[in-house]
């Protein structure tokens, strides 16, 4: 690590390492982003999403935006979860209103030898770079944190091409190949692994992989096509790292099926949406990791007095599967903000996690 | 009921009692649709989704044409679950590629004050008769299935105007306005009885109740908004029922949360999706409900010993969580059927079962 130091607002590492601290800390999924116009104007200048998250100068100013607006207690590093595929060759781009594609597919055995993990200091320097320079820009302030799409959620915009409704080619990959599937997931967890030791040596003080992808599989085909790669970067990470453990986040669209498998995986915190309730997640996982999450991120069409109220309900119903106490417990929506948003909206839903969680 | 004599293969209604079958009765959600070449042929003649459902002469081929090519062991009427809001004078109308949409919206109290229930034989009565028609054509060879969309995925279309990617206007609605939302929710129960009740009158042997959207709602707010409308319509129909009781299915995409509550609503089948485990759903039901589903329908895409492989898992599952009895099980996929699947994999499917499952 570039800097051991503990960053002047540290209720959010804390809170991952299940210690007591003064008040849950918040953070939301994707809260740098369209919603702000200061983003929209940024984005503007920069021409695209890609050049803005290729370009660290702008990445940093992006990250850093939403925490001039809200005293959130994590920063998130601005970038996107598909640039290890792209470092990879499969050349991701964007189509306005489609979201991401790549010009190249993996579909066979053949796809996949060619596939190699990236050199983390070459070909995603550009990734490294962001995380060092918001480091540098954040001077201690709150914890950034790095972050990776799972080997799974990898693989589907690989094989599918871009976002899909029903997985079709992959799912049918999983049925009639499955050989060349665990192939492809096998390297990409070498390259998640890789990829985030790499943005932990470059400054990253907390890690999350976004399983985005892994709830529309039966449980049977979570548990060999996702499950399995998730543990061995958790435990694998962890393996690399040294006393001060940098703190790992399994976020999962879908995975409230999985809590018991995801609490054994040692992984430091699990990420959970708004469909689980969190008392539930909290007893089924014991004290085994931290939660994170997991309010419903459509509360922010709410009127502020509603935001509280459901703010209330979310850090009471972790309380009530957690013995009484409110430690371990990360604020968060269940999935990312959409640009539509109010940021007035989501200052009273930060304020109401303060006030209300206050010890 | 016009027509109270069993159908010649009565193995569908047999295992919604819960009661000994030769083998495991198997029917997919929209067996009757494009990815069938006579469908499409139907449709082209016709002009239009709307038309064919309104006509009950064409509702009668299209829902007979799936069975003429697999052994199925149940029709389901060909309809659309929009048909009550339509009939409420919403203006129901499709865009290609973009789904089902609504001329006009529901959202305050003055427009919930238009509503009234329907007149199920003035009009809906073309349903009605397409339930007659397919009855007789039927002439008692495999039962027919009639079916209604749930209150609140109803009020989903009625209050979004069409479908949508989060449900902001329906969350904001039942977080800033909840008495309206609710008076909405009464009215489409309402509806929904009294339109299923008379699908009843009209030969329906069975009802399904299709919750597409319950499952895009937390816990707090499905028991709040989803869950005591479904229990209310479960114990009106079975009041108004006489001693040869016509089976209920509660059908929801993203119930596993719900299922001991779903159990004790008073309906005789829950239908699961794909991420649920059928045995720990049979465990949690105990032996108070059947259980429909769930294989997940991209398995299609598979090729046919995929599929087999797949049936094989899905009936053993449902076994191992039932005490290693079939009984009690109707085989359906975990969702709809798509466009682009291959009638030869349903041929194979649909085989699969019977063979698999035979006692």
């Amino acid at each position: 690590m570039t800097d051991s130091k503990l960053p002047a607002n540290d209720r959010f590492l804390r809170a991952l390492r299940r210690e007591p601290v003064d008040a849950t800390p918040v953070w939301l999924m994707r809260q740098a982003g369209r919603y702000l116009p200061e983003y929209r104007a940024t984005r503007k200048q920069a021409g695209s999403f890609l050049a803005m998250a290729k370009t660290p100068e702008i990445a940093c100013e992006i990250t850093l935006q939403p925490l001039r607006r809200f005293p959130l207690d994590a920063a998130i590093l601005f970038s996107d979860i598909l640039t290890v595929p792209d470092a990879m060759g499969l050349g991701l781009y964007f189509v306005e209103g489609e979201g991401p594609k790549f010009e190249r597919t993996v579909r066979s055995a053949e796809d996949v030898a060619r596939l190699a993990v990236p050199d983390m200091e070459t070909e995603l320097r550009y990734v490294m770079d962001a995380v060092r320079t918001i480091r540098r820009e954040l001077n201690g302030q709150v914890p950034l944190i790095g972050f990776s799409g799972s080997p799974w959620t990898l693989a589907c915009y690989m094989v599918e091409g871009g976002g899909s409704d029903n997985f079709a080619t992959i799912k049918a990959l999983a049925l009639n190949a499955p050989d060349v599937l665990h192939a492809l997931l096998s390297i990409n967890t070498d390259a998640v692994i890789a990829y985030l030791a790499a943005q932990r040596a470059a400054g990253a003080q907390a890690l999350q992989v976004f399983d985005t992808w892994g709830g529309v599989l039966s449980p049977a085909m979570y548990r060999e096509f996702s499950l399995p790669y998730l543990t061995r970067i958790a435990r694998e990470l962890q393996r690399g790292d040294g006393d001060a453990r940098t703190p790992l986040i399994l976020f999962g669209k879908g995975n409230g099926t999985h809590l018991e498998a995801l609490a054994a995986s040692g992984t430091d915190a699990v990420g959970v949406d708004w469909t689980v309730e969190l008392s539930d997640a909290a007893r089924r996982t014991g004290s085994k990791v931290a939660l994170q999450g997991n309010l419903d991120p459509a509360t922010l069409y709410g009127a502020p007095d509603a935001i509280r109220e459901q703010v209330r309900r979310t850090l009471d119903d972790y309380a009530a599967g957690n013995g009484g106490s409110r430690d371990g417990h990360v604020f968060n929506l269940g999935h990312g903000m959409s640009p539509d948003m109010n940021p007035d909206h989501v200052a009273a839903l930060v304020e109401a996690v303060h006030t209300l969680s206050a010890r």
